[in-house]
């Protein structure tokens, strides 16, 4: 099968403290293990592996390495050979290279981000069980948030250089990855520049994307929210937790998620994403967004994209 | 990659005009084709191929087959080996057997409960389109449903003679299917009689189930909704319309999904299913329910059995 | 301005300790005060006065008393000299008879239920206090009520021996205490049997309710929930707490509310509903339900009353 | 009992052909009447009175007049002794002056504002009746509003020059019209400056407001949203019309509805107000706002007041 899904995001925090607190009480997180070099590891309540996040200091903000988890350990090694061939330089990291982690396959997209494949990470189980479980646990803190869902990463995209690295992550992870291509906003006077893409392996309408920016970089990573109900008690659990929110609850055009954009204390932005979307499925028509309704697609609602969404990233 | 999801539902109909009133006005279908023996087909506004439900005209309701859609047309030839050594005959139905369908692999699970495969079905677009799409079309309409989600058959389970075709199916099902096990029942004084299963090919919590019964049958046929605040809606469409509420709204131990169930007017039982429920995943704990918790399973507030939920089916 | 709104009600409950722990986990009430006598009084979240609920210990469930704040003390002067003229004897409880409230008038209601009325009782605000306020607090637990909202006294009707203590109820509080007429049903065969009715003295559709039955009992007392998605949460508390749940989440097509009933350790019926339902007014037209509609009055989705619901009170 | 609660707005409007289309398709209002001078007058479906809103034609935006609907005829000639004696003159306009509307008492508020009261209009029932309702029409459009809920009015504030109207406006309503203070927001270094004050009369937490801004004018006219849900619905409604959003889905600490902001077409602005909020109630603590607050009182989520939101009105 190969890729299933978005495995954990490594980033940088300058206050790990404040970072910690910032997932376990707002996001909902629980820290599940601290390694001797200061990095600090959490779950999701209804995530069974290991951690799903990786919290390393620095002196910045930013995203060290995404990591998506395959099938099979058999996977790396096919996926490993696929990589190769299309040009990219591959490492596997041995076993342990990461705590509670099988041997890793790390490479870098063409837009220059690192990322990881991987096919065991130590089970710890949901906190829900898997024996007679109740919906969601006891102890649910902040907004809840049941998984980490994909994550958003800038690309440089500067067409008169002829630069588009929107493009040519979305054609790698397609030709090797076997990623879906379900949206896509296409630019330019003959409207074929490439200039975002939003690609799947779950049935979730992204499990990663790619905007085009001025440069590469993090744009934000995402959790999973059930539904429109739990975006309000959302929002409100950052308000009470004096967090800085980018965007307040709307509706993307793209995904028809509903969600909250909003920064961590190290201003790494997260998102929460809401609801389904739609089921997402390799012979589903690709959506395609012209330039003049991306305002649209990104904030359906508000119909205009707010400067610090596509200016501010880390 | 072989089957991706359900595909439709063929249903008997005692009338078909008031079986594509209910079907319209209450799930929200439309009519996309009808033939000359008198077969309706139709469609959800969020799915994109020509029809995921057909009604036949019979003197008794109840399922003539369940279809689900492979990737790729050469997928067909490679299960029907599987199938076929596994030691179950198949038929492959030629292209045109059923209106703007491909050839169809035709074979009954060990139940007896006719399946079928296919790869290619008329694409017809979603009522959004696939261009700048809203997020729903202006004319929806009774409960909105976006797409066929599930089907459940009930399936002979007899421990004292030996039979358990929860159990056959299931096993059919993933070895030679792919499916995977999200949820189980196990009963019986060691826990070892798989009396219901739930599986999946999407990365939503079930795409088929069994549910072991005095004898084989359709228990029902499940329409996809949003979230919770659907359901309200959902319900009261049904109030309006003068459905048979068979259960009104509750929440699903198992998949965590929230639920309506109600009968058409031939009595074949319809659910509104809302929710991603949980992301099933292949390396997901399997979720295993005890006869003690079987109540809260099937209904989590109520915590016990509806004695016509188990009882009725066609 | 007489009448405000409900203001506690007195149950007898068989169990205290475990009564406590129902209305704490599950309500989600705070305990406020105990009395030598054993008595406990709780409050709700957003509640601003020391207490809406006080259990009493008893060999047996049901009502003591339900009581109702007015606005000056004055009123009560003024109240009870139109009870009296009605012809209903009344006596002023002095200060203290109940802690932290002041004087109160208490009389029967021609159906014998014991009702008080008192203008003041000490107020501790709500616990999101009064100065730039959180719009909920961090600490609440269970469902979360908001406040107390109104009782249903089953009240004896036995149109063959000419007794209707609903329609003598309502005469009462519209009559002595201004209360206005939301919905009524009538029934018989020239439907001029006021069998049940609802009224208000706030702007929701019911502070107190009268349903006919075979004696005087307590059916419910009610508890206040924003919206649907609290109904969910509610519902999924009461499972999480093994709580006996009546009739599981649906509407009411009388008030239009969303419900859920369910039982107190000793047998009390709660009841939580959600939602304005509508702004009652006095000029609103008063709805009439129909004995052959009033299935749907009672239970909109299933259209059928449970017999339980109405066979079972304390 | 004196004022129930708001009766309708009479606004201007530069295209009553585009204003009818706003309020009906995003609204969900419909025409009831239409007079000779171009006048055009609607309800939303749960309203019982004629009309709740007046469009004028003219060639600015703006408020003519507000109304508000006494219990009683003879409450006018009660309020009209105490506003005269309160200072302000009054007038008396006969039946008819507005159609289908007894006499009015028409009057200006300290701020200039013009606002009127009557006890008669035309009662022609909410689009479910009053016999056997569903809970909704069918034919509901739009954001399907319940009811107009409340006028904001921007009253001048100039501590300097020792003008507030706020305040004025405030005494006038609270010591002639009964109305109860739920909300205010103190500025100033002695937070003595009444500079925003929210009041009720049924048991919302406002049924009128009062803003301190640079000059007298219309903030909005708000229509009432059953809860959360209904915003989203709004919000998409008013995304696939093209409606000119200001303040898209979020909270106010004030009152702790949710809200979205936005523009008819000639550029007054409307609210959607959903949710109770909570009991209003004489008795319950005056909740005050400080100035460092503001902003998150506005806006719970974003903790900021938009620029437009303040400045922009008519």
């Amino acid at each position: 099968m190969g890729v299933m899904r978005i495995g954990h995001a490594s980033i940088k925090v300058m206050d790990v403290a404040a970072a910690v607190k910032h997932y376990e009480n707002v996001i909902g997180m629980k820290v599940t293990m601290q390694d001797k070099a200061g990095n600090v590891y959490l779950k999701c309540w209804d995530e069974w592996d290991k951690y799903s996040l990786i919290l390393t200091p620095s002196d910045r903000a930013g995203l060290n390495h995404v990591a998506y988890k395959v099938e099979n350990d058999s996977d790396l090694d096919v996926l490993r050979k696929r990589i190769e061939e299309y040009g990219i330089k591959t490492e596997m990291l041995p076993e342990g290279d990461l705590p509670s982690t099988g041997r890793m396959l790390k490479f870098h997209l063409p837009s220059g981000h690192e990322m990881r494949l991987y096919a065991t990470k130590e089970c710890v189980g949901t906190d829900v069980g898997s024996l007679n479980p109740d919906p969601w646990p006891d102890d649910i803190k902040g907004a809840g948030a049941h998984s980490l869902d994909h994550t958003l990463l800038i690309c440089e995209l500067n067409p008169e250089k002829g630069v588009n690295r929107v493009a040519e992550n979305t054609r790698f992870v397609m030709d090797c990855l076997d990623f879906h291509l379900s949206e896509q906003v296409m630019v330019g006077p003959g409207r074929d520049i490439q200039a975002a893409t939003w690609l799947f392996r779950t049935s979730t309408p992204h499990d990663i994307a790619f905007v085009g920016g001025a440069s590469n970089g993090l744009h934000h990573i995402a959790f999973f929210l059930d539904d429109w109900a739990d975006v309000l008690k959302a929002a409100d659990v950052m308000a009470k937790n004096k967090v800085q929110i980018d965007v307040s609850p709307t509706r993307h055009g793209i995904t028809r998620g509903t969600t909250i954009y909003f920064f961590d204390p190290s201003g790494n932005r997260n998102e929460t994403f809401a609801g389904l979307g739609y089921l997402a499925q390799p012979d589903r028509p690709v959506i395609t967004w012209t330039e003049d309704q991306l305002g649209r697609g990104i904030f359906y609602h508000a119909g205009e994209l707010v400067p610090s969404f596509v200016e501010v990233y880390t």
